[in-house]
């Protein structure tokens, strides 16, 4: 059985929405990001992967697969029947690769990773005044589409529907791009979304309660 | 014929030494990243292009590709018998995404991209601060392997040579991981390479001499 290393809300949901859209049991090892603990055992995460970062992705031979771009294309490419990621050679997977880039480096990497990670008001002023050229561009592109890639729901939707719940709490409102808006409404109303979205915010408290 | 929008060592690098791995012929664009403009005719490059950022790259059919992970993967897969990418399929090619995506996210996006753009102390620390930890992972990787992936040259090589040839002029000396500035030899050692480089210094001159 396939393994997730996750942390509640963090890009790790991604991994567990498309887990959930693939139909695929998964067994979830919640991780402490500050301290770096694997919850169920207090067991060192970094053993699992250097990187001390989520998601990783056990495989069934038991290799460790990171970062999200990978985990969530290998997760698609198990059930190709499901349309999570069009099929390679196909045009619309480099689109795809396009999208998980731009959400991974524009959105995670230059805003929320320093909003919620940096503390001091000198290390966020620059990554906040570029947010809005950033949400500019899925905004335009989503004016008269209902997915970011083909015409169904892709890995590349579970990576920025993350990054978009995410928006609010780093401060954004994004009310101001009424496609980004409606978009993550319809997100937000598919079951797996739903199901994966009360799981972690309920799994919030466990990592609340856990001393750091 | 494929057309590249660049700027003269900028992490569009990589898909002009990609460009020449393949052997594939291609039109250059040289864009000045302050400006927006496309030097050849003083265009604006945010019509192309609204993200603004390199590379992009034109496909046959007209269509704009953006994105290193998904540019990359896109001329690699035109020559598949190069082997610049593993074949679709293959755990390798998720190998390559995973390490695709940690050169833009942790290396570029989370390190260079700050180091380069934000000129206050403020903005500079905390990305400083995290570098050794980031970089202890391929360094750690290469200790007992000549590529990223696999055993030949691949289109992750080409990302990561780009991003550690950035790390001297952002104030990192790679000397502290030999690993790393072994790597980095070997891989200035090879004739693209060491090509693309030479032909992207000497088009830094037409940028500086373009007004801004």
């Amino acid at each position: 059985m396939l393994q997730l290393y996750f942390s509640p809300m963090a890009c790790s949901l991604a991994s567990r929405i498309t887990l959930m859209e693939a139909g695929l049991d998964a067994r979830y090892h919640l991780v402490h990001l500050l301290t770096k603990k694997r919850i169920e055992d207090d067991a060192d995460f970094r053993i699992i992967s250097a990187k001390g970062a989520v998601p990783v992705l056990i495989l069934e031979n038991g290799e460790r697969l990171t970062e999200s771009a990978a985990v969530l294309q290998y997760i698609a490419d198990l059930k190709p029947e499901t349309g999570l990621a069009p099929p390679p050679g196909h045009v619309d997977r480099y689109r795809l690769q396009e999208w998980l880039s731009f959400v991974g480096t524009e959105i995670h990497k230059a805003f929320l990773f320093p909003t919620f990670w940096y503390k001091d008001d000198g290390s966020l002023a620059k990554p906040r005044a570029r947010i809005a050229q950033t949400l500019s561009v899925p905004a335009t592109h989503l004016a008269d589409r209902k997915f970011l890639v083909g015409d169904c729901f892709t890995v590349a939707d579970a990576h920025l529907t993350w990054a978009l719940l995410l928006l609010r709490p780093a401060g954004v409102d994004i009310a101001q791009w009424p496609s980004l808006s409606a978009y993550l409404e319809r997100m937000q109303a598919r079951p797996t979304v739903k199901e994966a979205i009360a799981t972690e915010i309920a799994l919030r408290k466990t990592v609340a309660a856990t001393p750091a």
